[in-house]
């Protein structure tokens, strides 16, 4: 048997901590530091070699995955005090893991340039899918650099991803950023829209085992709302599986490279305003899922289930209805920025609906958006007009019950925008002409 | 000297009570009734001639004035049990101060064709201006009527007014209510921009004296602005003068006719769903400049004055620049809606200028927008693109002290769609255009 490289690893966190222990499980001897000494012991534990420091994580290692929280925490880990890309082994191959800006990760290689060190083989590879398939070595992986880095970083990305789920993404260093950003533009905006839907059927007297059988049943679907709906309802916040922060830094990439690139990202704009809203009260540390105490006060597993039948499908009906709303846009948006950052859409398409940004309108409805094939009538589909009419009918109950809808009001501004720039009688994914496109 | 003839009066709540006194002032015999015994125990000790029944109020009355807080409370009064429109004289006058939507006036107008009571003379006469004002009959008044409703209730309307505040509003019934909402777009997004500005402020450190000084004498002054402060600095918010539902329930009005009309209100739209989440905070009787909490946590009076000239230069620059955005897009969103609606632009203009939904922006620009010289290249007028990179950079700052801009947001949404349409190039009065003006 060939024995398999040593890797250097740091950031052993949720998902750090998975994946490095599914590296040791494949038999990697892996070097793993973490700034809690409690989580270099927890990982020694599990078979893995503690590095008391950086030094000792990186020092003559040809692989080196790095998968701390954020950008800040990545330039300290590479370049700083004892930054680990001074250790490396010459010709080395560097994952950068963590989620950050394309424009970070190209600082990244810039500065290795910088220092002498472009000998090192530099990846920006961002993952997707959550600390049970980081553990479990099937992760999205969105990988970019050059084609010798992609090359020879391959199988340690392959031992990390699942069968289909690794995407070496044209465009160099930065690509998988820009890809692992466009999808974020999905995933943040459904986080929020799973709580607005499930606070409004709350507030509706619908009970959550009946709102959310609805929601998954049907074309109101969403990754996320499946996902999160569990720790929604057991209110089971305190430690956040995904904890609010995450998103909260993951949206703040987005809306600021929308920002650089002067284009409209309404939704993930408003979205952001609602979880720092959240934050200054207290709930960065909690599970995302929480959100919805933003729609509804009290525990929703508590509605009881009370509604006439007529009443069900009524209530079933408008929630349907809104997150079809927020979710449409939501696919405009996405599909919109990734065009105009010039990301492949085929990819795209195909990465989003098999990972946590998946809805059943992007599903079905978004490589017509992305094809182009906008502004035809399509016989069978709904129009711009019709989901307008539906989410306003949404919208108009909410506010008689004096519930927020933060996406709901935000996604129907877009589609009466493009209704009154005369496109209320095209196929509804029309919508993404709003953006410009 | 010629007795003043005797009006009926429901609703002596701050506005109503304000009026109703001032017409006892000015010689009429007043019928005052109100829910509450205490307000009309008041209303006597003020000169006013107590009703203790709605009938007792408008029995043989030929003047009548209804200042209730609600559409259905109007509708109860009016048409409800022992409701006042059976006892009114014939020919009678009746006023309808009550802020509803124009929708419901003309409601009113054939109930009263319906029921054989089309020989009353109804004028739907909301009104602007607060307590103070009502008090000393100096009130903004939008009238809509017959021109022989117009003719009758004119002394009256002019008692109530100001000389030059009256204005009587051309298209009949619902002209008066259809004017007030659009005013009331202005209002109700200043009220939240002065919170959101002045929250602002305090998390770059800056002093509340500072700010404010630096907004009302710059261009990103707005009436509302200049009123709010002092309370949002005392937090003298109970009770509170103008308290959160109030603007709450005309925000509704705005923002389910918009729906109605499938016309997009994006700002307002925020401003509402922002107004909501404090409502479930519990904010709802409190004066809305407490919506200043939203975006700082602590008083803002507390904030000591530490800043360098340098600091406090640029930390100004950057609220002044978020308070034109929001105004811009603000007076956009509303000249829009008051076109859209047919409203009468010069009279709206007018009124506007002068009023509680005043701000610098809309007196400078308001009229270019009117006139429809929008797309000109103003030689010496800032662009879209500009107002965008300046809220831009605002909107980037908060987001790094993780302060919510909800107004701030959704103005450099509007902003952004308006250049990827192609205007930003053009005088940033070109905004309008997003709203497919």
């Amino acid at each position: 048997m060939i024995s398999k490289p040593p890797i250097g690893f740091v950031g052993l966190g949720a998902m750090g901590f998975g994946m490095a222990t599914h590296l040791v499980k494949k038999g990697h001897p892996v070097h793993g530091f973490d700034v809690f000494p409690a989580s270099v012991q927890r990982f020694q534990e599990a078979g893995g070699i503690p590095a008391s420091s950086l030094r000792e994580s990186a020092e003559g290692r040809e692989f080196y995955v790095c998968m701390v929280a954020s950008a800040p925490q990545a330039q300290s880990v590479l370049f700083g005090e004892g930054g680990i890309v001074q250790y490396l082994a010459k010709n080395a191959t560097l994952l950068l893991c963590s989620t950050v800006a394309a424009s970070y990760a190209k600082s990244v290689a810039s500065e290795l340039r910088s220092l002498g060190r472009d000998d090192i083989y530099f990846i920006d590879a961002p993952v997707s899918g959550g600390a049970k398939r980081a553990a479990d070595g099937t992760l999205s992986i969105m990988a970019g650099g050059s084609d010798d880095a992609l090359a020879r970083g391959k199988t340690l990305l392959q031992t990390l991803a699942a069968p289909d789920k690794l995407y070496l993404v044209p465009g160099g260093v930065g690509a998988g950023s820009n890809m692992k950003m466009v999808h974020q533009v999905l995933a943040a905006i459904h986080i929020l829209g799973a709580s607005e839907a499930m606070g409004l059927a709350a507030r509706l007297g619908l009970d959550a085992k009946t709102a959310s059988e609805g929601i998954i049943s049907s074309d109101a679907w969403t990754w996320m709302h499946e996902n999160r709906l569990p720790r929604m309802v057991e209110e089971d916040w305190n430690p956040g599986a995904s904890a609010l922060t995450i998103i909260l830094k993951d949206v703040g990439i987005i809306t600021t490279s929308a920002r650089e690139n002067h284009f409209p990202t309404p939704l993930c704009s408003t979205a952001e305003q609602t979880y720092l809203s959240a934050l200054s009260q207290g709930y960065g540390a909690k599970d995302d899922s929480a959100m919805v105490r933003q729609y509804y006060a009290d525990p929703i597993k508590n509605i009881p289930c009370t509604l006439s039948h007529e009443q069900t499908t009524s209530a079933l009906q408008l929630i349907q209805d809104l997150q079809v709303g927020i979710n449409l846009v939501a696919a405009a948006e996405a599909v919109a920025f990734a065009r105009h950052l010039s990301v492949d859409l085929d990819q795209f398409y195909q990465l989003v609906s098999d990972a946590a940004g998946a809805s059943q309108l992007f599903i079905t409805q978004g490589l017509e958006m992305i094809e182009g094939r906008i502004g035809e009538k399509a016989p069978a589909g709904p129009s711009v007009d019709e989901a307008m009419l539906r989410l306003e009918k949404v919208v108009q109950t909410a506010r008689d019950l004096h519930t927020p809808l933060h996406l709901g009001n935000a996604a129907l501004s877009v589609l009466t925008m493009a209704r009154r720039s005369g496109w209320g009688e095209e196929n509804r994914t029309s919508v993404i002409k709003a953006f410009g496109i």
